[in-house]
């Protein structure tokens, strides 16, 4: 199995870059490995932490509609050029956190895509200089509200709500070409979305080169590449898995977010009167 | 006059928050300002160090069409929610540095307007409520590249390019609702320009209510509160100036970039040979 990059919380509260175990312990590196990050002698048991998102990005760009036959679902063409959106850093979450169903939606999709991790700067790089760029590859979902997207002209409040990008749960060096992306719906056998990888659009090295002729992206930096068709709404008290082969699966659980602002709509309850 | 908060990197490349003297020495602080930061005994004299921009955000939200002339003068309506975008913090540049008119553009746009900085860790948070959350205030520009926000459904690429988000120079902790902006291009005396903070669409406090029911907001993010009338095109060799009274003034000259690309194509000039 390929070796598998962590980035874990202890409970102690530090956090560590790590390499994870068949057995499920973490060496600790010393620092990110694409800053050169080494093992430490420091091993935790899997008691004693649990997985964060594996990096910590400044920016994540996304790529819309980047598979044909998922362009094709939503009505809309391939692009000209690869079409990008941000998704904040706060959006982040982890393997088995929970996504939070936004009370402004009603329609909240699942986007199952692989994710490029950037290992240097990179500014104006040549495609055929852009595989060596990136540092390895992990699982997003890049959880949508589809009805806020068709509302807004710009998809900032759609694809940003908090706990809308779960990402991990760790990185790899190499991915076949030939791997095949899929996402599954609680215990469905049957996947709502399958594709290969090669089947994109625009390719990571072409992605890659791309943004990088418009923003300097740094080590850390994601990058999602879109999502095959099969796409469909999530429930609360749904979990979505997505697996990519050769890396894993990130599954997240769906659930109700409690809003402060419409508890304080909700009237005071009466309480008893003392007689 | 107002006290001014500002970033600094030193000649030995350390990077510190400070606050600013008439006599433009610095007295460093210990931690960003809104984060307790206190004043320290080092002392920095004005050629020891240079000013960044004032925070270094973990996110960037901007409000498009926020103000009514500006939306008319575009043929756009005011939306009836804060229209949100991001310009990623690799677009963030300081006072003094060149904005980099890309090779992708034929027409990139100032756009003057109020930057709010946050000092807390903010969700959910009622318009009432708001005020106490923004920690300051600074002047930004909005650059855009007004040809590529046209062409791209979504904003990432024009306005998100590097150097397109001038930050600073300085923060400060109160602003008048009567400030007036301004935008000026090189030695004009008319301003391109010029309008009051209140007259905005959705005010700093409904901006930040609103975002916070999307995204948590964290210290030392920035909320870019849209442009008033009067955008007009740069020209390498232009210097713009973005003046708030209360604050300062931010001025950027614009220059080409160098792209390797394109020099790439250029074929090698011949040597002489040698005889």
């Amino acid at each position: 199995m390929a070796q598998r990059y962590v980035r874990v919380k202890t409970i102690q509260g530090q956090i560590y870059y790590g390499l994870l175990n068949l057995n499920r312990t973490v060496v600790v590196l010393d620092d990110a490995p694409w800053q050169g990050g080494q093992p430490t002698d420091i091993i935790l048991k899997d008691v004693d932490y649990h997985l964060l998102a594996p990096c910590s990005p400044s920016k994540i760009i996304a790529v819309g509609r980047n598979y044909r036959a998922h362009a094709a679902e939503l009505g809309n063409t391939v692009p000209s050029e690869p079409l990008l959106f941000f998704k904040p850093p706060s959006s982040v979450t982890a393997d088995t956190q929970p996504i939070y169903y936004p009370v402004q939606s009603q329609r909240v999709d699942y986007e199952g895509e692989l994710a490029l991790v950037m290992g240097e700067v990179t500014k104006n790089c040549a495609p055929q200089d852009a595989r060596t760029k990136i540092w390895g590859y992990t699982i997003a979902n890049d959880v949508t509200a589809r009805d806020l997207q068709k509302k807004d002209s710009q998809w900032t409040r759609a694809k940003g709500f908090d706990s809308f990008c779960p990402l991990g749960p760790w990185i790899v060096r190499e991915l076949s070409a030939g791997s095949k992306i899929q996402t599954f719906i609680n215990d469905e056998e049957e996947p709502r979305q399958s594709a290969l990888i090669q089947d994109m659009v625009f390719s990571p090295q072409a992605i890659v080169s791309y943004i990088s002729h418009i923003m300097t992206l740094l080590p850390g930096d994601v990058i999602l590449t879109g999502t095959p068709e099969g796409v469909s709404p999530l429930e609360v008290g749904d979990t979505v898995r997505v697996e990519i082969e050769g890396i894993g699966s990130l599954e997240n659980p769906v659930m109700a977010v409690f809003d402060p602002l419409e508890s304080n709509k909700e009237p005071v309850s009466k309480l008893p009167q003392k007689s």
